[in-house]
């Protein structure tokens, strides 16, 4: 499980979150494997029972906690380059003790607040909480969203080659999609060329036809796609350096849309478009979400408009920054997310029109091409 | 995501919970997804950013917590037919004010100890300490580890289906593992065999060649196989039921293994074969480690003995109970688990022999078949 995300990833990046630690007033963060694990070291671990963290106290050097098991795979891998200590424990160690002592003989006494991933898993995080008695147990959000959520051009260049891919998919959809086949095998397909086009994994298929369109988050059944059926197709996967794609395309398969079709997804085409438009630094993500919502509700459409606008993207599919009301975080360059408002008929149909943009120094880039229009395709 | 686990899942699961809760003083349990919450309930949600959660009070009717998105897929699965109240949340909406209020609710007070799933990540935990001011927070690994640690039959029936699917994935290995191809390429075929063989997911793809095979957790690389490599060969997946295969054989590609391999490969048979002998009722986790140690010990390779012997398989890989040291739970019928001891030659090579077994009023049985000889392939 190793992989090679190579020069994307420096030491600087872990003194960057100790440095916006010490800022904070957080005294050691933990970081188990995952994204954050990754994108901070490089090192590309399974999740699994066995504690492997990196340590990053707010003074004196960072260091990794490892099953002895798997410190060949630290490294032998881009971790292994960055020169961080690495303590590996034994099978019948108590790994949380060896990373208290380590830590608190960094920091001269016990940290009082600890941070640990948001999705680090509570066995870990209470096992630090327990091994550190009466250090309190935050997450180390704050400290990581801000320096994961501002891309380097490295990074937006790999989120460019991933949505580059997507689009490859979508742009062969027509020899998947067709009248007569269920969701479930139009599904397989895309997810067989997710990989072709350069993927290593496929993160999710959704092939939302007819009714099935209206539940944002459906994924396959085995429904028969009919012939004038939307189809909503929202594809994603992980390119090798861990990086994401993300894109929505609605179809309209075998047939022409009506009237009223053409009517609310003209609609959603100009919010989708209004939306992406609006961004630039200093707007805030809440406003990028107005700006898709008003467009909607000007129309009377509005409540089927039923989830925000978008999510950060890099190396996890959902990150900050959330494109939603309340999010009062201005942008700035290098933030990457979704742009994708929805219009969802319950029982009916819906469609959706998702591109991933960067927020630039000029305003803003799409890394996905493509038509917005609905599709058609012969079926 | 929604899978059907279909018969396997009834509303006694969630009752057992709130019993043992109840019965251990426990005041809440919180399920998020993955196994734990797809043990109980059959709902098998994505893990993500957005709370979706199983709440059994010790008093009162369980319920779930989701995003209003993915109310319709609850419903449409085997949950739906558990009849539990399901509560849906907006996009901004506050979830964990929301299930408090309602745990609260059904118990006429705050709860004073909550517990949570192993595995629910930190964003998850916390977001439920903060919600339930005063609240302690701990694992509700004590109740879920002591229902799910026993098998009822139709679950070990699942568990052997998934023995047999990857024993016929060991046998194709002739056809993959040949002299001169890579370990990744020898990987990308099992991982296809995995998924001809009926498995939904492919969990992992150990192919250690050579020097590699002395490192339990490599993966894959791009070393070519030479004659007269040792490889370990350590594979596993899911079935649509979420329960999951892991064996592992070590084979001789193209030549045969010199005379001091044949040696300690049988100390290694040996351990194995008396481990799994030695499961039955009443003995303990610990003293089946205990006698594969001791035969690799007696005959002087204790040293390079470097992991446990097992771990439990269910609907996770590795899960409760783990064949260690330490371990002093007592074995009951219905504990499913690996026995795989190992020899590692750092630098050279390695052996490991894995079956997965069941612990049988009778005694043991296993769910996989084929030699654990070290099986001689032509190259």
């Amino acid at each position: 499980m190793t992989a090679n995300t190579g020069p994307l990833v420096t030491i600087e990046r872990v003194h960057a979150a100790r440095d916006v630690a010490e800022e904070v007033g957080l005294d050691l963060l933990v970081v188990t494997p995952g994204s954050d694990l990754r994108y901070l070291s490089g090192y590309h671990a399974h999740a699994m029972e066995r504690l492997t963290a990196l340590a990053v106290p707010r003074r004196g050097e960072p260091f990794l906690v490892v099953p002895r098991l798997e410190a060949p795979m630290v490294d032998a891998g881009p971790a292994g380059a960055l020169g961080l200590e690495v303590l590996a424990w034994d099978e019948t160690d108590d790994p949380f003790a060896l990373l208290a002592r380590a830590a608190t003989g960094r920091l001269g006494s016990a940290p009082a607040r600890v941070a640990v991933g948001s999705r680090t898993w509570a066995e870990h995080a209470l096992g630090v909480q327990r091994a550190l008695p009466g250090s309190a147990l935050e997450l180390a959000a704050p400290v990581l969203d801000r320096l994961r959520m501002v891309k380097t051009a490295a990074e937006v260049e790999e989120l460019a080659a991933a949505g580059a891919a997507i689009d490859r998919v979508h742009a062969r959809m027509g020899a998947f999609l067709r009248v007569g086949r269920t969701e479930a095998e139009v599904g397989a397909d895309i997810a067989a060329a997710i990989l072709a086009e350069g993927h290593v994994g496929v993160d999710f298929t959704i092939v939302g036809s007819g009714p099935n369109g209206a539940s944002p988050h459906h994924e396959l059944s085995g429904r028969v796609v009919e012939a004038g059926d939307l189809v909503v197709v929202d594809i994603g996967g992980e390119l090798p350096s861990g990086y994401r794609s993300d894109c929505t395309r609605t179809y309209v398969v075998g047939g022409e849309p009506d009237a009223g079709t053409a009517e609310w997804y003209a609609v959603l085409q100009e919010a989708q478009r209004a939306a992406v438009a609006s961004v630039r630094p200093g707007t805030t993500a809440e406003a990028v979400d107005a700006v898709a919502r008003q467009v909607i509700t000007d129309a009377g459409w509005g409540e089927q408009f039923i989830h925000r606008t978008g999510h950060g993207i890099g190396m996890d599919t959902h990150e900050a920054p959330y494109i939603v009301a309340g999010n009062e975080l201005p942008l700035v360059p290098g933030m990457t997310f979704s742009v994708e408002p929805g219009i969802y008929h319950a029982g009916r149909c819906g469609a959706r029109i998702e591109d991933i943009v960067v927020c630039t120094a000029e305003g803003v880039r799409s890394v996905n091409a493509g038509s917005r229009e609905l599709v058609r395709l012969p079926g």
